[in-house]
């Protein structure tokens, strides 16, 4: 358990804009939808305090937006596209290995033309799917944190955007779990999805884990919060469910440590070949020894 | 596999609303979250003949959704709310007893007042949680379709309306997988989530199973379609993607009777246990004899 976290920490203001090719669509598939969540937040504070408000967007963004369950590791890998765009870009976030023809066909499905294979971490429980997308969906790029120390096309920092269409994710420093974790939030705009998401990685399960409440808790308590695994079934909360009712982030920072070095996790078993897998995109025997 | 469905189908034009009763909530929960997805759409016919639109709803309905996975039987339980209602009035659709404490606990902590537990259909392959239920939360009624057979509070046919808060389901009937399966679908209206959802059971599962397309692809091509299982990871298809890709159903009904017929499927493990259990909300030995 890492928690030496402040120099990662770096301002969201730096936006450093991938440039994506606007080439010919990949996919001959002949149709896309597209759907971005709109939402209504009411706090009940006390019975007779009622504060409520609206989010709604003018300009509404095209996200295409699926959350696909790989069972065997509990992983929750997500689909993001931009179906305004002519291209369709797409890209998935923490893809595995063995539920990569899955999504490839997804994709393909519904027209889309994935631009990233990106993952939030040096996953320890699956090996990573990037590595055999690149080798078949060519001139997709893979995307890790540069704090992660391991192999991709595009390393990331904190602040940096990630641009697909007219869509964009942010990338904040969330380390705790490892020290590479990054969570990818959508864009702050009036065209980008409101409210917006977070991909949380390890960094925050819902009503578990994480330390990591300086960066993820500064989003907007309606922001809707996707791991990277559940084992209990849930498949989304939102910031203030979980600055509510999560044991371990509700706490001091001090209890936290003491539920964390009390927890006597099993080592992790695939943790020996996921880790040096993920570490070279998920192609450990395939890829050159070149840097 | 029951194919004669002509006595199920009925117009979906009737409506007998279920009273709801406006008694004080059962929570003492101080937060509700909800959204409701908003959409566009656009079909690319050929890559020179674009049409598209877009759903935007002035007055957004205030639709809470969840969807919850239960992994051994790969079965979504699906929570809705109106959390614009003073008493954020709740369902759950397709509840497994297994799961119902964590189903009830995320109901409490979101501040919700449980009132119905729905069944769209006799469940062969896991425990309805609809009787725990019941026994947990004084109050709640189990809703289920007349033509199922089933015991339970509340005996729904096609064209039902039920409400909560100032939201509605209708009930659509799809038999096929068995003779009482309903499909769920949000109301139709410009309070009403965009675009609409439709809870299929077993009546649709995502590129696969079925022989409803008569009621559900009459429902607009954007419709979300969230199924009672997926066993590859999916979590939610819409009629447009399903009419295009799902390989039963893009056949004519003399191939897809021969599909059926073929399956070759495994007798299935639980229909013992599960079937007579369903039949009387799950509680087959509390539940007392008479009717």
């Amino acid at each position: 358990m890492l928690l030496n976290v402040g120099t990662f920490i770096r301002s969201a203001t730096r936006f450093s804009p991938f440039i994506i090719p606007h080439s010919s669509p990949s996919s001959p598939s002949s149709f896309c939808f597209s759907f971005s969540p709109k939402q209504t937040v009411s706090f009940t504070l006390q019975s007779s305090q009622m504060a409520s408000f609206t989010t709604l967007s003018q300009s509404p963004p095209k996200l295409l937006f699926r959350q696909l369950f790989e069972k065997e590791s509990s992983t929750y890998t997500y689909l993001l596209a931009d179906c305004s765009h002519p291209d369709k870009p797409a890209l998935l976030i923490d893809p595995v290995d063995r539920t990569v023809d899955r999504d490839l066909n997804l994709v393909k499905e519904l027209g889309l033309k994935l631009i990233y294979a990106m993952n939030t971490h040096v996953h320890a429980d699956h090996v990573t799917g990037t590595g055999l997308i690149k080798g078949k969906v060519p001139g997709v790029k893979s995307v890790i944190s540069k704090a992660s120390g391991s192999k991709a096309d595009v390393f990331v920092e904190p602040g940096d955007k990630i641009s697909f269409g007219d869509l964009f994710l942010e990338v904040r420093a969330t380390p705790g779990h490892t020290m590479g974790c990054v969570t990818y939030v959508t864009g702050d705009g009036p065209d980008q999805p409101q409210p917006r998401m977070a991909f949380t990685g390890d960094a925050l399960l819902i009503r578990g884990c994480g330390r990591t409440d300086f960066q993820i808790f500064t989003l907007p308590k309606e922001t809707l919060l996707y791991p990277a695994h559940d084992y209990k079934g849930f498949s989304v909360t939102t910031v203030g469910e979980e600055m509510l009712y999560n044991p371990r982030l509700t706490k001091d920072e001090e209890t936290f440590k003491n539920i964390m070095e009390n927890l006597n996790l099993a080592y992790p078993k695939m943790i020996d070949v996921a880790v040096p897998a993920n570490m070279v995109c998920g192609l450990q025997d395939l890829e050159p020894k070149a840097n």
